[in-house]
């Protein structure tokens, strides 16, 4: 588990409650009122439109998932994939020693839910043609749908200001018609600022840099399904665990596997 | 039918109406006038305006397909993807066991076009490069086609905040050349900034996400073609139902298909 | 013909007009002064920088190729595809039945210049992969040049707001370096602002959809060039009237090929 | 020599002076003075910061070459084509009818560098894969080299409006600081302003637009590169001089060849 | 090792106080004061908000590199490739002399380490496929390694200037709830105006070229790390040392070999 996502987003939040006591404590010696950066209408608008453009930009069903990918997100997780190596290293040293039917009682034991099914269609004589064609189907349709979970937030983050402003707008266009009263004006204006601050807020602390995330992951992900394809092809291919390994820690930074060994 | 888009669109434009009824409540005692926010000019530049940038850029009978789209995305409608998989597997089993002739009685009882059309050439035994040449042919152009469709909610999604600009400032020159009455600068500025406002909620809430849906249905079609024509290579290969399923399956996420088998 | 994108672009602005004068009417009882419309530096500084950019970014033979290239988009022709299919079909029979050679007296005959040639080809009897470079080099070269082409709208669309912005920098400067009359500030500051009209006017209701009208008639002209390409191929090759129809006929979509029967 | 790219980048300023003095003389009946345009620190800001991005994003040795670039845009040289598909023609003339080797007693006389490289390798008999090779890799590492220019001018274009923005705020946060002298507001913000129109005319009258000619320059060579590339195939593989012209044509529009013939 | 990075970014700044400097002189006659330019809250909102940007879009670990790769940034270094071509051509020349294994007392000495692990596995006898799948694996997961670093400096750039936005939103809400002191709103809008500079300061003269600059020397190793696999690849061919220069020179101008030789 990695908690750089969730201390990224508190931290930006801090961050900006520490400037504003700041500034508030700084331009003059009143006391800062937080109430004056409430302002739900604003909330429901950049929050609720946002969730509003999402849901008509994808079908229902991928909408509702749009939790568990939160939850993806919090989880951070992602292969330990210097150990991914080392155990198909040793899966190509049994099948050089025992035969690649020897795997067939290890399959239960790897945790890797691509591996196993990868050796298991090895151990059954599938041939490789229709291996790499399966695994690779995978892959490209594994990442088509990931691409749709970013493309979520993207949508969020691109509509956020947008909406922003939209909040704004309503502010400033409804104070503009009462304009009898000169003292609201101030308020008035400072109420439909807010509105900008939360779009501007949601999208660049929020759903940018989570898009951004799901990629990362997403391309882990791939990295990961790739090592194993290219882990079963040589396996089946009968290469030495030398070739194996050299093979497979080109996809991993030389330091990693120095350190990992 | 997927109601999601509906319901988004809708959703967004209730959002806005609740907003707008809390700002107003808690701005101010007195009642909140809607007529501040409907300024037909403004109405006519924004919609209509990107209408037109719309019908300049693509010839006239496909300007004439809108309506078409629309109602393909209020549908909203997309192929039952493991069915499809699971009729293919049955039709490789028919293939295994009776021959590939036995599968033309079962021809006029394919639902899916394409299916119907790749089995139709199989059973006539054209052969296989050929078969594929004309269904990716079909594919390439049909995704050709699609992506002018999406263009079209690109163009009005882009244009929206530019129109939204232009009906401003018509109203901004217009206020400015008349000054003289200082009461009508604040309702005369308001009535000015509905016209961004128009462009926004067009943009953002309409044209931007419905692109957006279009792109992802035109994906699931091609994803859908892309499944029948594996399918119509393997059963003319003549692969086990086994290996059809497992080459098919891949192209689903693995829950999808353990819940509908 | 097609009078789509003049109509496009003659309907926004009449749109303009309307929404002015609705507006005018609207907002005031006194008459609605067009002149406040007019602003000939802001018209030379818009419509005269963005013909200058062109300049710059391309020879000057290329740049004189633009009235050529309005001249296109009011003629807004594409060829008929469906004719075409047909046309080669005919003639994939006449080749079937007396032979290649029997071709030459039709060449004449060939409307479409690119059929002409290549049918000549295959008639000379040059080698197939022969004939598929050049034409494919063609079609390369073609679209590199229709690219530029469309590059031209493309950078007057994206400068438009920009010259329009310098329009109107250069009026506030003017205005703010004489406050001293404050009457004058209103006007001029509306006179200003015509120049961010401009330039918004001009890159969203005639640059940025002209240029995309371009790339699709280049997609278009690609697509006619492709179906002669695999026409003469098929041709050469032999292949019988029904597989040419179904290769050709997967270009287009069902719809049309049904109605063109 | 072109010279487009000096008249455009001269006419664009020439048409702001000209919008200005007609704006100066039309808004009041007082001269209108240039001093008002003339801000060093703005300029300093606009120029030197957009030379310093330059700088920072690419080495010290490639930054140097900004002035040869400049001098490239204005030279605005591009390799006669027609005349260059003439000359291979010959060579390959020459070739048929004296053999190879004869025309080594011609590579001095051909001006075109990568040709005279590419004939000498061809009648010295290295293989055609390392000819291919060899110019294949010269034509992409020259390409990557013209993007880096190209990239130095789209930096400093899309910097240009930060840097005039930066250059306007620095101004307006001195005023807003010395608020006391009522009559210098409007000068001082006219002066702010200057800022802004610098960065907007050099990115948009100078940079883009030179960044796009670059990337047109960089294009016109490479199709250069390519004819000659198989224009020297053609002659080792022996093509007939009718062959030859047609593949070589293929590159160029029907008509410049018509013209050229 | 250059300086260019270290120069730019310091030039931008020291620009920025001469502009300042220029600008507080000529505007006005009192001494100019650079407090007004230094807002701890927005430094706060801008560098900090924009470090938790790039927390939570990749993992810790990642982040945590930042350091390196400013470090990277300053070091600024290259490979020599005209030096490193000749290495390549001696080798050749060696193995060509004295066979491929007389190359193995010289691996050590080689300080690329790219060049000593690739000729390491020729002398070792690895087939060339296999050389090859390993070392373009490397390279193409080394150029998503810093495909990586350079979106943590894209992604700080990007968000930069909405991050000035929040500070001057802060700013200016807090200034619009005050309004009661009328000579406290030119300080408190210049205060909060200083947010926008801060943060288009740092992602224009900071970040964004500083992502470029890693993107051109990620491009620089991939060069380099090509021309070393092109190299053993000839090596093991038996290329001759003539044909391996020819081959490895294409990839740099031909001027910088000239001066080299």
């Amino acid at each position: 588990m990695d908690i750089a996502t969730i201390v990224g987003i508190g931290g930006g939040f801090t961050l900006m409650i520490v400037a504003l006591l700041l500034a508030g404590s700084h331009g003059s010696g009143q006391g800062l009122s937080f109430g004056q950066f409430i302002d739900p209408p604003a909330a429901i608008m950049v929050l609720g439109g946002g969730l509003c453009v999402v849901m008509t930009s994808v079908p229902l069903a991928k909408f509702l998932t749009l939790p568990k990918m939160i939850l993806k997100l919090i989880r951070n997780q992602s292969d330990d994939l210097p150990s991914l190596v080392r155990q198909i290293v040793t899966l190509s040293e049994l099948a050089r020693r025992d035969g690649l039917l020897a795997l067939e009682r290890h399959v239960p034991e790897l945790t890797n839910h691509s591996l196993a099914i990868g050796v298991q269609m090895a151990v059954d004589g599938t041939r490789t043609e229709i291996i790499q064609q399966i695994m690779r189907t995978e892959m490209k349709a594994e990442e088509a749908r990931h691409h749709v979970g970013k493309r979520m937030f993207d949508m969020m983050g691109r509509c956020g200001p947008a909406f922003g402003m939209i909040a704004t707008l309503l502010g400033l266009i409804l104070m503009l018609g009462n304009l009898d009263d000169p003292d609201s004006i101030g308020p008035s204006m400072a109420m439909a600022l807010v509105g900008t601050l939360y779009g501007a807020a949601m999208a660049n602390m929020i759903c940018m840099p989570c898009a951004e995330k799901l990629a990362y992951l997403s391309h882990q992900e791939q990295l990961s399904k790739e090592i194993v394809l290219q882990g079963v092809m040589a396996i089946q291919a009968g290469d030495s665990p030398r070739v194996v390994e050299q093979k497979l820690s080109a996809y991993l930074p030389a330091s990693v596997m120095r350190e990992a060994a």
